[in-house]
């Protein structure tokens, strides 16, 4: 895998800093603008909530939304780490802003790893030099490495829009199911083409409104257990404008958001689920996740068993009204189950197709409506037990 | 395992009619009341029905909730099986009606097993004749096992109340996880000793309301995978008055619950979730719940891990507002997690306790009011994941 360049402007770094016990790769990445940049973030739902939620809010908040500089350490989650860990979070952005001449209040601290411990701060005060000094224009893939924790390995993506904006992503995250519940991090920095004097129409709230409208199509839309962690965050930064902006965006974020269900932990095969024909796109996705979230679904896929009926009686359950005798399901393209029967001849076919194909399809017509959505899972394995079973102990 | 007596006026049976073709044990159940007696049910949320929850509706409405008879058949849900199967389960209740001499719409049928295939209406109403005459006030254990599907062992509770009424209890279910949607069936039988004399609060809507109260503190606060199933059926059925009736009811329902989640697919351990410190009953399930459902959480005691991490963050993410600062959380009473802070000295203990104990006991204190409520779940574990993986494959 070789990260994609990065937007112009941007640098990255990724070194090791000593801080994951279990691994010798590097786990203390960067992110460096050349002057301070619009951004917009997106945080876990869950209250219990990572040091760095709070103190990034801080900092946005103080500087307005604009960020010269992000620090992500992996294999410490600095959660559950009371009063003395938010300092630590403010103390280290702190140093890292004196290092690189900005304001303090420009840079933001990102943590995932294990929780209840506290930060090697000292550590990683010691290893900011080195950070800097390494970052450049080619430390993409570096930094991608550096942001994992469980992840078999680095999730980048990138794409141009229409204009000529130019987007590059990154993300950690195996679903957000680490066992001492690691986060889904993801970063989308954006350079557009039309230079200083264009308008800015992703900064503020426009910025924070589109990072909304991309993430509830992408990374909501990806479930592997249903778990919310605690650290989650999305992040949105540069500079972008003219037509097709989002789009590149929402296909970057998408492309991301589907590397992380198809890395899920024990995970064999990555399943997009299409819903069509319902009342509208949020009901749709709605149905969507409660498919991709049930168990009895997941595990049906580990066993390659075309099993309509949980897939049907999971989609009747998401507190949507709806009307099985008006569904059509689809698995690898082969009808199993039409408008309240199922159909036995069709199994072998999608049995067929989940036994071959690393990358599944169903597709769920609700027949009450015109609105789609498209939501991204994996398999459940026996592997996924084992992992999370026997992590500590 | 002995089944309680049943109550006084009600008679029970359980044969083999040969539709399980996995088994060789009973599938086919009749409980049978001296005369038309009151009953109300509480049938599945999910939109995808068995034809039993339709059919059961009618007759009730018909009866004005007055049943002399209950037939059910494991090995078959009558699920996705159209109009066709609706008729079967109305020809086979009204042959049954015949055959005992009442009204049509005095008799209900229920039906749990693999879904999508006809019920095998002719061999049930061959079967009808053998399984009358084998009724009996000895019959509650053979109608015990005859409704099991993947049920390790038959599920039954008695109580007495205070003024004197019996309840017999009967269930089958191993949560909602089998392969093919089995259900969750309970019937609750009642006999007053008041006598014909006594005015009856346990029929119609006060009976109705009770049934309600009952299922909220015991069936609807235990779950082994979070899916529902299309055939879920409560049953509250006789008379019954006088001080310690919903006491009575709930200790019987509370039990049947508690082997429901007990005898969770690939379970090892029957999880007790007591949430206290909340600002409502129906918060402090909801969060309860949550946690009981977490996939983290259940495959963390499989794994013998005391992983308050993992809970705490189940508990922050129910959709109900809370404080991670003011929650205390023990596992088998050490305190493993305070104010925001893990206690890692307490680990060691909180092991032994997962380890060395069938049932294990987690408590919640949320520290934001006095409301309290218990839930109730089991391990999570690879044999859970090969069951459902492999079951049709």
């Amino acid at each position: 895998v070789t990260a994609p360049a990065l937007p112009h402007g941007f640098l990255a770094a990724g070194i090791r800093c000593g801080i994951k016990a279990s691994s010798r790769g590097p786990d203390l990445g960067l992110l460096l603008a050349d002057e301070a940049r619009p951004a917009s973030a997106l945080f876990t739902r869950n209250q219990l909530t990572g040091a760095h939620v709070t103190v990034c809010r801080e900092q946005l908040a103080r500087s307005g939304g604009l960020v010269r500089a992000v620090l992500v350490n992996s294999g410490n989650a600095n959660c559950a780490t009371g009063a003395e860990g938010v300092e630590d979070a403010r103390e280290l952005s702190r140093a890292l802003a004196a290092r690189i001449g900005c304001p303090a209040e420009q840079v933001l601290m990102m943590s995932t790893g294990v929780i209840g411990a506290r930060l090697p701060a000292d550590r990683i005060g010691s290893a900011l030099g080195d950070l800097v000094a390494a970052a450049s224009a080619a430390g993409g893939e570096d930094f991608a490495r550096a942001i994992m924790t469980t992840d078999t390995g680095p999730k980048t993506a990138d794409a141009t829009s229409e204009s000529g904006a130019t987007v590059t992503g990154f993300a950690k995250g195996s679903g957000m199911i680490h066992p001492d519940m690691a986060t889904m991090l993801a970063f989308l920095l954006v350079d557009g083409a039309d230079g200083p004097s264009d308008p800015n129409p992703t900064s503020g709230s426009s910025q924070r409104e589109l990072l909304r409208r991309v993430t509830d199509r992408t990374f909501h839309c990806t479930t592997v257990d249903g778990d919310t962690s605690p650290n989650d965050t999305v992040l949105l930064w540069g500079r972008g404008a003219g037509p097709g902006l989002e789009d590149a965006l929402t296909a970057v974020a998408r492309r991301l958001a589907r590397s992380i269900a198809a890395d899920g932990e024990g995970a064999t095969r990555l399943v997009t689920i299409h819903v069509t024909g319902g009342r509208d796109e949020a009901e749709a996705t709605r149905i969507g996740r409660a498919v991709a979230v049930s168990p009895l679904v997941k595990t049906a896929i580990a066993g390659r068993d075309p099993n309509w009926g949980r897939i049907v009686s999971a989609a009747c359950s998401a507190g949507i009204p709806v009307d099985p005798d008006r569904m059509t399901l689809a698995i690898g393209g082969s009808v199993v189950y039409r408008c309240g029967r199922p159909l036995p001849a069709a199994e072998p076919a999608a049995h067929a197709h989940l036994t071959e194909q690393r990358e599944v399809e169903m597709a769920l017509d609700l027949g009450i409506g015109t609105a789609s959505s498209e939501v991204w899972t994996c398999d459940f394995t026996a592997e996924y037990v084992e992992i999370n079973a026997h992590y500590r102990s």
